[in-house]
């Protein structure tokens, strides 16, 4: 059993992280940059370790530095929370040849899954839904054009090694699609070192709905229901909620039911979300499979009441999982809202600076995520976003009555921040009504 | 349907209060004394007067300045939280004849159950079983020294006006019991304004659990299960949680439909608490009822997913119960540890003072209410609770490790506090074996 785990992260992830070892009773080592000594996550671990100046690339994405501090400290694991390192299967093989656990899937099916093309395949035969186009990377713009014309635009270029939104660019049209190939593979080369890009039919007014999925090492995997987030902005998630208001148990049975068959497909042994697009006939496509912990997955341990990141844990120190599928009960509703230090009216220009006050929302139904504090000073160099807002209600609209009033509770001075966005979003008809897809945001004015 | 409640209250069951009310689309209006200025009750109100300097005779207990108050803000309604006016019939009636509703049970409810020795009578007729004693006041102190030889030793003098531990004597003998009525009747002219007491059999090795019950004006009575409030120091309670250990189904279901039964016997039309003493042979004891909502209702709120205080306005204003009995499930185990600015290093000794730092514990399954924040002047005055600490779990053993997650989380500087009793006390093998009595922490060196 694990003693001491190190989190090869930062922020509110690296605090939720330290949470999970302290309940299961495991020790947890925190590294952090120079510009991160004042951070949540580095008060709360029972060691801490400085491993840079302030990029990401000396610090949080060093994986030399990160295993010399794992093998100094003793850290029987690793957990690489979400973003940075938790996606590399260089990183989780490289744990596993200095045999300390990366807790997270094999570093083979890491590698199979995040070449986004590649999943695509995998899906394909497992017989899970996936969007028309090209076969794997894109190996020539008349290949694009050939392919387009055949599926038809609007298309969506995409990073093969991508995620959160960077590297995606549509195209509507002949003469745009040129553009952005140039534009995605730049965008990818910058984000990700992999200039490769795919090609898929870009559907339009469509929700984005990801299912929540827990794997062992001994073949079972379980879904722990689906979370909507489909208001974006720019492909970034600003809102998730669980569960969606446009699925009906049938079909979360089903969508469900083709998670679980493409994790099998692979052997999946860890925690992981299965992306799926839903159109408005209700079909669904595969999107990507994210082999990590995700920043929302918050609202699902609030409707069904399992700590997924202790259950992570669990399962890659090789125990099985303490559920079975007929376990997982949805009780009622959780709304995710990210507080980001920007100015929503100003485009979300980024705001770090020092928080001179900082008093959380609180009381019946909250829960709050952060790494922040009165007299905190939020580093320019990283996500800014600063707080998680949960609020679970009985039904759909206690949970939005309760986000609304949490937000009206919370009190940040000294930086801007997105609140404001947020509660006008809470007071909308059309965000209240359920009935929304991913242009919500484009096509309606919130602040 | 009200449109403004004024909160005859202060602290964190102000704050409470105000989160239902902001729930509902209420407007809150807070009083406060001058040294309360800076509570957040104040703060998050949207309106908020001072009522007075610093007694809580001449603020929160003022009848008349409160009324004056609700008057000039147009407020339709009174919530009075708990202690304070809370249970007197004679605010709620001034209330009713000023044509404000008292958020509570009707006054003639409050004036025949706060009698507590008249509410054993009414318990007696709705064969709720009570303690034997005297029927009623003792009148003299021959005549209780006759009723304790035929009830037998040990016996407890308790305020007939009494609640919250005050105004109680344990007497084990003849000689015990004069100063044991003398001590009892001072403290009870002291605190209640009534010197009056009663006698009763003193059970020993018993468990204090309690019913939490909801009644609309259309008859229906509800039990949300039950608390257990055993940990306790000289009956004053400081961690609760719900289920209780020591109950299974059989018996929440005949407790909970003994406090239904009372209840129903007296028409009662609001939130309560049926308080009872659970012996080692699973026979229980009517003890007390409380008429109003009891500081560790979030661990019910936990456990049930319902809102007491929004449920507890919408019955007050008209409605009927928003659910039936069978519809509340028990879900997981919640646990409540109260943190006062007290030294438990010192016999408990209050510690008002500035907090210089406050950083809330969080995370996944932690609910804080509270009315402080980093630089907060706790005020020497009132009650010393500054934070309620609520963890859920999905079983008593996580809600303990959690608990002591979050209570190593927390940073309260520039005050003591009991959060290093309470992390012992998490620990501690007796607690967490469930197996305990009321006598626990006479017996148990916890610090």
């Amino acid at each position: 059993m694990f003693k001491k785990i190190l989190i090869a992260n930062r922020g509110e992830i690296g605090v939720r992280i330290i949470r999970a070892c302290h309940e299961l009773g495991i020790l947890a080592v925190a590294i952090y940059s120079e510009s991160d000594r004042d951070s949540l996550h580095v008060k709360l671990a029972d060691e801490a370790y400085c491993i840079g100046k302030t990029s990401a690339k000396d610090t949080y994405l060093n994986i030399n530095s990160i295993i010399n501090i794992a093998i100094h400290s003793k850290a029987d694991a690793i957990h690489p929370g979400y973003g940075f390192l938790s996606e590399s299967s260089v990183f989780a093989k490289t744990c596993e040849e200095f045999n300390i656990c990366f807790i997270g899937p094999d570093y083979r099916i890491i590698d199979s899954l995040g070449d986004k093309s590649n999943a695509k395949e995998t899906m394909e035969k497992a017989k899970v839904p996936i969007v028309r186009g090209t076969k794997g990377e894109i190996s020539s713009k008349s290949e694009a054009i050939e392919i387009a014309k055949k599926i038809g635009y609007p298309v969506i270029v995409k990073a093969s090694a991508g995620g959160g939104g960077k590297g995606m660019r549509v195209a509507r049209n002949k003469e745009e699609i040129i553009s952005a190939i140039e534009e995605s593979e730049k965008e990818a080369e910058n984000y990700f070192g992999n200039a490769a890009v795919y090609l898929e039919k870009y559907l339009e007014n469509t929700r984005h709905v990801e299912v929540q999925i827990i794997g062992d090492n001994y073949g079972n995997v379980v879904y722990l229901g689906e979370r909507d987030c489909t208001i974006q902005r720019r492909h970034q998630k600003l809102v998730e909620e669980a569960p969606s208001p446009a699925i009906n148990n049938d079909l979360r049975h089903i969508m469900g039911n083709a998670a679980v068959r493409a994790c099998k497909a692979v052997n999946y042994n860890s925690l992981g979300t299965v992306e799926f697009l839903l159109d408005e006939d209700n079909k669904f496509y595969f999107m990507e499979m994210n082999t990590r912990v995700q920043v929302e997955h918050g609202i699902t341990e609030m409707t069904t009441g399992i700590d997924l990141i202790k259950e992570q844990i669990l399962v890659a120190q090789g125990e099985k999982l303490s559920f079975s599928q007929e376990d997982i009960k949805i009780n009622g509703c959780a709304i995710e809202c990210r507080i980001n230090s920007e100015n929503p009216y100003e485009n979300f220009r980024p705001c770090p600076g020092k928080i001179n006050k900082y008093i959380a929302a609180g009381g019946i139904g909250i829960r709050i995520d952060s790494a922040v504090y009165s007299g905190y000073s939020i580093p320019p160099f990283y996500d800014s976003m600063i707080s998680k807002v949960i609020a679970w209600g009985r039904d759909r609209s206690e949970a939005i009555e309760r986000m609304r009033r949490a937000l009206d509770e919370f009190v940040i001075e000294g930086v801007d921040t997105t609140i404001d966005f947020h509660k006008q979003l809470m007071k909308n008809e059309i965000f209240k009504s359920g009935k929304f897809n991913t242009n919500f945001l484009e096509k309606n004015k919130i602040l």
